[in-house]
């Protein structure tokens, strides 16, 4: 159907059934990753959105008035308008009027109810209500012919009603290589950093190319193993020339073979998700500067329409990664709208039968990730709009529970925690850490959803639970808790005892004896991943053992820029040259060179050595304790939260100075 | 991805998700409605396919064999082959080989098995492999991240890799007009009978007409109101020929305005299901031998890729609908899988949270619906696959009794029975019957499913509920049940006591009474739906009274006949002149004449008079009771049910003779 030519008219948007934007992008999200030309759809149950909506609002007209309906394409349906009987208020059709969609619909003066019916077999049915009086946002109701009507989602993103909604809008920038080189029969490209971008590439003659796009120079030159690989074949863009485009991949180099320089020029057009970050820090010293650049261009990169996981690879939307990149966009940039996507995305539907991402930890982090979403924008609208979602998937997590009352995974749940040597011998001990953690949330959100209106679930479960985890996980001796209580083996890791001092699961004292006894014990085998290593650093600094931190901060992400990273990396270990980094899961560029959890120096700086903390949802209360010393001189930027405030810190070496201004952004 | 040229190999099938397939095309048929140009999805949950699936299967393979992957469009994934360790048989992979789609895969001697990985947006994942010992069929297993691996969907429509399988392949046979009138400045063609076509116009000059199918002639010239309204534009077809199809429509008549009938020509492209009619009779019987072929006609059409209500409107999957439509088709065509499609498209997916149709009854008309299959088919193993469906709506169903112990419908829910005068204060009786019966029907289907293996639902569960139905609603004055048993205004429908008789929920003795008292007592309301009218009669059969069913056989479907009727209609009459027969819901082209519950004189003809009964699952046992007295001389072929045998009876007009023979078809 056509659309209107109108342009985009503040204040009306694309409507859905909440979370269906979500799904349906997020599901093309996980189904988007590419190996070297095989599809790999991500391995977990891929929910989808509600192919057959009602969206529907009541106006009290004053005059006539005229109003179109557009909707997403590939949709089937009509708009009916109710005439209410305005002495009773019934709901009764006096007069019913069909209407289909792009024409001009009149009614008025009275009351009356407009309603749209959608249905599509392909994508998420959506529509846009154009009028001066009656118009789409999120002040109409959905329903799906199952549950209560819910208010309807809409998107910043989604304004104009010449868009289609199942194609997410990217803001686009051009790039011209910073070098071109001509090397082994091909020609290299580079790039001044990484990209996510679709490379374009343009010739006099109409040729067929292979384009090799790297997140290193080794990558792209090697034809065999470059994770991304395209073939292109180039079409009459204009007289006497010859263009085409491969799909968006992450991209520094790109070589292409058995060309020269003089035949094919490439451009790199980049798309992103335009999200303005708010923060900014310039300091004296030029490691500390470089690594908040790059870690802030790094988790740039990594959101996108979602918090994902890396740019090259998987691209998929993983519960415990969003759950880290929580903490990293509070103090970057503060934007609600990214975290509310990745959130509807990873949950699905109730009724729940499955885990976030087949992961039991996963599913407790997606519950410990709404309450850190109420904390930094203290959104309760959102918290009423999921809090169902909270609830059916802490009920599947207690139903889980067996005999001993603690949390096992069933036969295809993932139990992860870590790629760590647990010992694995009946319920696993970080698990129930993370099950106390999820019945706080929980009781919490319910506070903020429905506060006495909906019943508690009661607290004696918790309690009970940190009894038990006491009397069954807890090594007076070793001070630890152990993996185990089945086996005997009384086997001590970091993870248990990470997670009890991040949720504050024990008493400070005893706190202070798990980090001497475990944290700083090199005796207990050390975190190897740095998606761990982001919780234990956390809980050090938690703990005030910033003097621990800094020197690894410098090192770790130091390390990486000394062998000339651009982007932070999925892992790294400082014992192998530059040019090993990028072997990992036996694949000899496996490695995701640009990963969001590397982004975490931002929200380490930010949270305890800057020393902004949220101390009230939203950021309507916040503390600021700066722990500088030794720092050489900066200024920084923070968005304090949800609150519109923003932290202007100056610090000169000695003393740090602030004040809190309005965000004007 | 290019398919293989390869034609049909018998044995091979594309599969899918069990379920999957019904799910998809039974959404596409449920949205394909149009009215006037208006798109009219169904108002109700409509459940989705799986976006993400895995099938595989294992292979002892003596030599090396080879195969090749095809899956359905818009569709990503990867071929695994997995390699067994031969001596424990641990699943673990000693070689691991990533295939694409449509390349030869090459495996073997030894023990693999092969993984197919897909997930698409659009459409439901579907493979095809072929090969000379590895290729797909319903030997392989299907999984969704979810529940248990189960054995993979196949149909025999199916089984060629060129097809897509989100389009049904319909046989076609072209009809040229019978007569064509030019009519009020424009072109009238007329067809031999009803038939549902793609209508295609061709001309010698390229120009765009409007086309208007009607199910009559006054509908086909009333361009306002007719119910189906195409706008074609020609295009070349050949050197001086254009040409364009509307898309599939019922169509009886072609209206044409604005051209002449030398500018224009027309011919119909008849798209059906291939279901071979099994049943056959002749008749001296001029009357009775019309009504056999139209109602035979009128199934036919509506037997589409799933038992629709009919072919106008609303094209759509309905509950009830269906149910009838298995009690004919077990006599015309025994057809098992346009039942099992049905049945599988009308369920939607565990965790079943919604009605079929949103309506409680035809929930329960679902689960009796299983049982019917199976009394047809004695299919067991579609038993096991559907059975925990049936469980599970039982559950549902048992979840809103309420504290009397009476199923009552939430505030979604359609509690509907039929079109009548209900005392619907509190629960409704008629609901009670069949859940009562719906039980009986789930023990039945448990037994069949696992026997002794799953835990059998507490039977005095129904005894209560029965036992309370006689308390609450049995009125023994009136000799009836009546609608309310909290109203005390004991208002007595046919309806419930119907159903009591149909499910043998009361004595041989109290069924005379009640049809004594109720179906023959004039003073209770008749039945004004021919819906609920197949039930009367079937009833009023099961008692015996066939001297009462013959001549309603006669007047009511004869009077059709006599007002023209080349296919039964929703509804009748017989007070009406044929012209004033169009009118429904208002509309005054609303009613559907070509309806499916209106074919049931080949299920009452064929069960009680020709006395066909099938007495054992899949007609392994049966009984045949001629009850012919006054009928004219005619020979009739009934399938019996799925065993492969087939009655064949004469009636000389004084004794019947018959013989069985297998079916060769």
């Amino acid at each position: 159907m056509g659309k209107s030519e109108k342009t985009e008219n503040a204040g009306m948007y694309w409507i859905w059934y909440p979370g269906d934007m979500e799904l349906y992008h997020g599901m093309k999200q996980n189904f988007s990753r590419v190996e070297r030309g095989l599809g790999w759809p991500a391995f977990w149950k891929s929910e989808g959105w509600r192919n057959r909506v009602v969206f529907a609002r009541t106006y009290e007209l004053e005059a006539e008035t005229d109003f179109a309906v557009y909707t997403s394409e590939d949709t089937s349906g009509y708009v009916l308008v109710h005439r209410l009987d305005t002495e009773s208020e019934r709901d009764v059709a006096l007069t019913e009027k069909k209407g289909g969609f792009g024409n001009r619909i009149t009614c008025g003066p009275g009351r009356f109810t407009v309603i749209i019916h959608l249905g599509s077999l392909t994508r998420f049915p959506a529509a846009y209500v154009e009028g001066e009086v009656i118009y789409s946002d999120g002040s109409w109701m959905a329903g799906d012919y199952d549950k209560d009507s819910v208010p309807c989602g809409t998107s910043r993103y989604f304004t104009d009603p010449a868009q289609d909604p199942a194609v997410f809008p990217y803001a686009e920038r051009v790039y011209a290589p910073l070098s071109v080189e001509e090397v082994r029969g091909g020609v290299l490209f580079a790039f001044e950093t990484e990209l996510t971008a679709q490379i374009e590439v343009t010739s006099q003659t109409q040729r067929e190319v292979q384009v090799f796009p790297g997140e290193s120079r080794a990558e792209a030159l090697d034809t065999k193993m470059c994770y991304n690989q395209f073939t292109l074949k180039l079409a009459e863009a204009d007289i006497g020339y010859y263009s085409a485009r491969t799909p968006r991949a992450a991209v520094r180099y790109v070589y292409l073979p058995g060309v020269t320089a003089d035949e094919v020029s490439v451009r790199a057009i980049h798309q992103y998700v335009d999200i303005p970050v708010r923060a900014d820090f310039a300091s004296e010293d030029g490691q500390l500067q470089q690594i908040w650049d790059v870690a802030a261009h790094t988790f740039r990169l990594c959101s996108d329409v979602f918090f994902l996981d890396g740019v090259k690879r998987d691209r998929w939307i993983w519960g415990g990664d969003a759950y880290q990149s929580l903490f990293v966009n509070r103090y970057l940039t503060a934007d609600a709208d990214i975290e509310r996507r990745t959130l509807l995305a990873l949950r699905g539907n109730d009724p729940v039968t499955t885990h976030v991402n087949t992961i039991i930890d996963y599913s407790m982090m997606w519950i410990l990730s709404v309450e850190e979403y109420y904390n930094t924008y203290g959104d309760a609208a959102f918290v009423r709009q999921i809090f169902p979602k909270v609830k059916s998937m802490t009920d599947l997590l207690l139903s889980q529970r067996e005999g001993h009352g603690f949390l096992v995974g069933r036969a295809k749940d993932w139990t992860y925690i870590d790629w760590a040597d647990f010992d694995r011998e009946g319920p696993l001990c970080a698990e129930q850490m993370l099950l106390a953690a999820s019945l706080s949330a929980e009781a919490r959100l319910q506070q903020v959803a429905c506060g006495s209106e909906c019943r508690r679930r009661d607290p004696a479960i918790r309690e009970e639970l940190l009894r038990r985890i006491d009397e069954k996980y807890w090594d007076e001796g070793q001070q630890a808790y152990v993996d185990s209580f089945v086996s005997g083996r009384q086997n001590v890791t970091r993870h248990a005892n990470i997670l009890a001092i991040l949720f504050d699961l024990v008493p400070e004292k005893k706190k202070r004896s798990i980090a001497e006894h475990v944290l700083l014990n090199d005796d207990i085998p050390a975190i190897t991943t740095p998606y761990f290593r982001f919780f234990e650093l956390d809980a050090l600094c938690r703990l005030g053992y910033l003097d621990q931190v800094l020197p690894v901060i410098r090192s770790y992400w130091g390390g990486m820029l000394e062998q000339g990273a651009v982007t932070f990396w999925e892992e790294f270990d400082p014992d192998k040259p530059a040019d090993q980094q990028y072997e990992m899961y036996g694949d000899p560029f496996g490695k995701s060179m640009c990963h969001a959890w590397a982004a975490s120096p931002i929200y380490l700086l930010s949270r305890y050595f800057i020393g902004l903390e949220l101390t009230a949802p939203g950021g309507q209360e916040y503390r600021v304790q700066p722990q500088l010393a030794g720092f050489r001189p900066f200024m920084c930027i923070l968005p304090i939260g949800g609150s519109g405030q923003m932290l202007q810190l100056r610090w000169d070496g000695e003393a740090a100075q602030y004040e809190i201004t309005r965000d004007e952004g």
